[in-house]
């Protein structure tokens, strides 16, 4: 059992342009089911240095950052820890005793399920997108030692400079030729305007091994739909979200979950 | 019910040098009993004007201040209500789209306790303590229109100082002469080094018609047994807590809960 919110009761929480309900549900659900003295609220904001320093004067233990904060807080932050390091861009802070570090959970994520996934580190991939999750996404392949990857971007500018820093080719358009590994960390079928977009063209899904798609809302996109019907092997946004989220769960309380536990989390933050 | 804590829940909070648990439990169980979308949380800070720049920036729709931060965060507040200017002491700030105003909701509580208890203009009245509470207890007295009071204080300074401002008279000793409304505003009585002494002297005690004591922690001081014992009017701080945190429950909410609820939820807090 969960104590009642009382004077020792740890805050966590996050920082978005707006604010989900994710967050606040997978960390609530695990700090009852594991009867720790937690609460978790999303907050967004229109002042993020005084929000940054009402965490440290406040002693709030942890937040999440989304879009469009993830790279403005750096300067406002004690430090950053490697993985947001090797991608400039924090999605998690943790507060030690006035001390603010950034993390970036995102990146440990996908890299997690692509060492998880055991790809050969000459299997050809196309990641479509040049944002700042294409960033966290393009630095785990890389430091995953995947060498053989084309970045897909219709703006020059972001996605050649992606493509150099991480060793990576560029092009604008998509390629007729099979390719083995699709990834998307573009907005397209994600709920809203681009829902019902494939992120490929039929042919590429159809002829690829394993598809993975970063959207997470909806957890089954049309490009997922596509590859489950073709028997693909899938990796989910739904898996990174999860995965970055209990990586920030496991920061802020020192406490690591079953699997269980985090699935059932996720599933009830999701419903 | 209550919903779960999303994105939309508003959060209230507490700075306190000590915080307690008094606050956190009253407001998060009324909260459940009438199934608002609000959580509480205590905090402390080394840091006051981050912490109130985190207050506006984050959203926090109310914050009750305690000491020793009940002036100090004046100049951070965008203006003063009545109940704090009266006092020059702030113990309560609703922050509306980021104005955040000051309130005294001790002032507010006290002086509802004195006009229930339909006191003669002309009571004489003991009131022993000489500070902050002191100076919301004695603005109340003399805003309720009760005259004939005097200020017992060891500290000439701050105790003629208050006498003064309310217009009542100040000694350092307590007399020997009956006065009929003994009120003590001190830590005698409080859990702690003092908790075994009498604020009052027996004899003034059981020459006395009303006791009064603003000391909530424990609910029955020395002082109220005593009078309890011999039959005495009691105004207890257990009242005063509980009303002051009732008027920042319904300055944060716009909800007023019966009497029967927010007795219930004071009762929840002090076990």
């Amino acid at each position: 059992m969960k104590p009642p919110i009382g004077r020792d009761t740890q805050l966590c929480m996050s920082l978005a342009g707006r604010p989900g309900h994710f967050g606040s549900r997978f960390h609530n659900h695990l700090y009852e089911a594991l009867g720790l003295d937690y609460v978790y609220k999303a907050f967004t904001t229109r002042d993020l240095p005084a929000a940054i320093g009402g965490i440290r004067a406040l002693g709030i233990r942890g937040c999440a950052i989304s879009m469009p904060f993830k790279e403005a807080v750096i300067p406002l932050l004690d430090g950053l820890e490697a993985s947001a390091r090797a991608i400039d861009s924090v999605n998690t802070i943790v507060n030690d005793g006035g001390r603010l570090t950034g993390y970036n959970t995102d990146y440990v994520a996908v890299r997690g399920l692509i060492e998880r996934a055991r790809l050969a580190p000459d299997t050809p991939f196309l990641l479509r997108g040049s944002g700042g999750m294409a960033k966290a996404v393009a630095a785990a392949f890389r430091d995953a030692g995947l060498r053989a990857g084309t970045i897909i971007a219709r703006n020059e500018a972001a996605g050649a400079a992606l493509a150099r820093t991480y060793g990576y080719r560029w092009q604008a358009e998509l390629p007729d030729a099979p390719v083995p590994l699709l990834v998307n960390v573009t907005p397209l079928g994600m709920t809203g305007a681009d829902q019902d977009v494939l992120a490929f063209p039929e042919p590429l899904i159809a002829a690829c091994d394993i598809a993975f798609d970063v959207v997470a809302l909806p957890i089954q996109t049309p490009f997922l739909e596509r590859a489950r019907a073709l028997g693909k092997r899938l990796i989910s946004g739904g898996e990174v979200a999860m995965l970055q989220a209990l990586e920030q769960f496991i920061l802020y309380t020192g406490v690591t979950p079953t699997e269980a536990q985090a699935q059932a989390a996720a599933a009830f933050a999701r419903g």
